[in-house]
């Protein structure tokens, strides 16, 4: 079923983790099409070496299904709907699925109008923003998604926890094969890269995270009991900050401290809200004369001479899509911790 | 005209200096109406604290209308219009004047659609970007602006000078008087600081720039002659090559390498680039309702405990409307080098 590689991680072949992620998800009563959404979301992480965004995930949310707290079948509503905004209520269903679903209603409207902004309330982790900005391109439109998330950063200056790693993510069609396709979180480094330092024992560089009572510090284990540190330190929290008012308090959904912990909030659902902004590239330029420019643009970074220290230079997006290329014929690389967690649970469902 | 303060700094009364502005810009032939949206853009910086954005531009402008590279009189036109998107020419006038039209333009759209985007090409300096995404939260809605500009920094991993510290604001209403407003450049710091450094001879830390060989530096000097480095590294570096993907490739206005320089181009114009969305809150929530939750979301920012090493937290923007309360009443500082470039200019032009 894997193979283990020279660092001792688990090599899966892509068809067989997408057939167990779909049917462990179906027998925990996801529809086959959610279930679908929901693999190719986490799968496309794993590919593209986003591995914190990917199956690792399948547990906690296997335990929040059960606990009730996700809801396999929702009935996601549009609670308030315009020529160009709309609003729609989650339902506590799989964000990815929630998601899309936002997604696709603002592409119509853009498609319509030329732009449109989908809000939603009552979500649940959405796996990467990548993933539906990345819908926008493939209908030649230019996606915009913010999230809110449970806290995990200070505002700049403070040592309360009240912000997410509230993600952003851009994408574009080129002319080529791959968007350009910018997700980043508003932390200064990915939480997953401190829990690493952390198994490993390893310390962490300054500027990544604090400890709880709010003093910089190097150790991992202090910073995942205490909190990260912002992009850019103001630029970042109040990057943070407003993707939470276009997420959460434009939505109707939770924001700041209120939003619910997928980890340690067993008594209640996250809340959590997403912003989707389409913009239609046909209504300003000719779709073909957009990707001869950006094509150009992109030509010029690739252009460029190399700073010290540096032997390549990357479009957003590109090394993931790389990574994907790889993984895609190779497998996908698997945490064997994380990998004997999920067939477990495969076990105690029946998958085979 | 002026008092001079202990750090050898002038202070002008807020009416003198709007004055002074107004009327040197109708002397260099720029309308009234006009006139009086570049003289609120740029002293509303100057009382905010934001000095690089404010009157000392206003001889790079006046030496740019002189050379017919800034059209005072210029016949902005919507080239492409849809119910929620518009692309206008900004014919090289004003930023600030052709901004102020596109974010209008791009509200009244959102008011009748729900939300809107409004594109801009063949634009010049528009001065701050909060200042349009600010125009938003008088009609209570959001506002997202985001602008190319003049070469000053690589793409993450190069040394060949192509992005600018391309400027993104979020502005957003609140309960109280001032609204949240995040206005940002995608550089670490804002090139301002290094100038200031240079004047002064004083080392810059490292991160702030690298110089033209592409090497990190701590002298301002070399950092002047080479490049800004970005926000937060590969972050702020594909953050600004998608605003210029928003601003510059989507518009057809000049994008990249293309750029014209304000300062150093003086055979074109800067063919710049602007994006403007707007969002009507009033699509999602009641307004009432959104307005106690942003507040209620600043209640949790502000009420939070410190963080070692500081001694206050600020919100969006907080920091600069305090600043501009004093200004409006002590007055704002203006360098006595800016001063005297200023009244020269205004001697030339005949203006008292």
């Amino acid at each position: 079923m894997s193979t283990t590689n020279e660092s001792g991680v688990n090599l899966v072949p892509i068809p067989t983790a997408e057939d167990l992620c779909f049917q462990i998800l179906e027998a925990l009563g996801v529809p086959g099409r959610d279930a679908g959404i929901v693999t190719n979301s986490l799968i496309t992480a794993d590919a593209r070496g986003v591995s914190s965004h990917g199956i690792s995930r399948l547990p906690v949310y296997a335990q929040r299904l059960q606990a009730g707290l996700i809801n396999p079948t929702p009935d996601i509503k549009v609670i308030r709907d315009s020529p160009s905004a709309v609003l729609l209520d989650g339902a506590n269903g799989f964000g990815h699925v929630v998601g899309a679903r936002a997604m696709s209603t603002c592409l119509a409207k853009a498609g319509a109008t030329g732009a449109a902004v989908a809000g939603v309330r009552q979500s649940t982790h959405f796996g990467t923003a990548g993933f539906f900005a990345q819908m926008a391109t493939e209908e030649d439109m230019i996606g915009i998604v913010g999230s809110n998330g449970a806290p995990r950063m200070a505002a700049w200056g403070g040592r309360t926890s009240l912000l997410g790693t509230n993600p952003l993510a851009i994408a574009a069609p080129t002319g080529g094969s791959d968007p350009l396709l910018l997700d980043m979180a508003t932390s200064a480094v990915a939480l997953g890269k401190v829990i690493l330092a952390a198994k490993r024992g390893e310390p962490i560089p300054t500027g990544w995270a604090m400890d709880i009572e709010g003093r910089p510090t190097t150790e991992a284990q202090a910073a995942l009991d205490g909190l990260m540190l912002p992009l850019g330190g103001p630029k970042g929290s109040g990057l943070a900050l407003m993707l939470d008012v276009l997420g959460g308090v434009l939505t109707g959904a939770c924001f700041g401290m209120g939003i619910g912990s997928m980890y340690r909030d067993w008594d209640r659902s996250e809340g959590l809200g997403h912003v989707f902004i389409a913009i239609d590239i046909g209504r300003f330029l000719p779709i073909e004369e957009f990707k001869q420019r950006i094509d150009d643009l992109c030509a010029q970074v690739m252009g460029s001479d190399l700073a010290q220290g540096f032997d390549s230079i990357y479009l957003p997006g590109e090394l993931e899509f790389l990574k994907e290329r790889d993984h895609r014929t190779r497998g996908i690389q698997v945490d064997p911790g994380v990998w004997a967690e999920i067939t477990a649970l495969a076990g105690e469902l029946g998958v085979s």
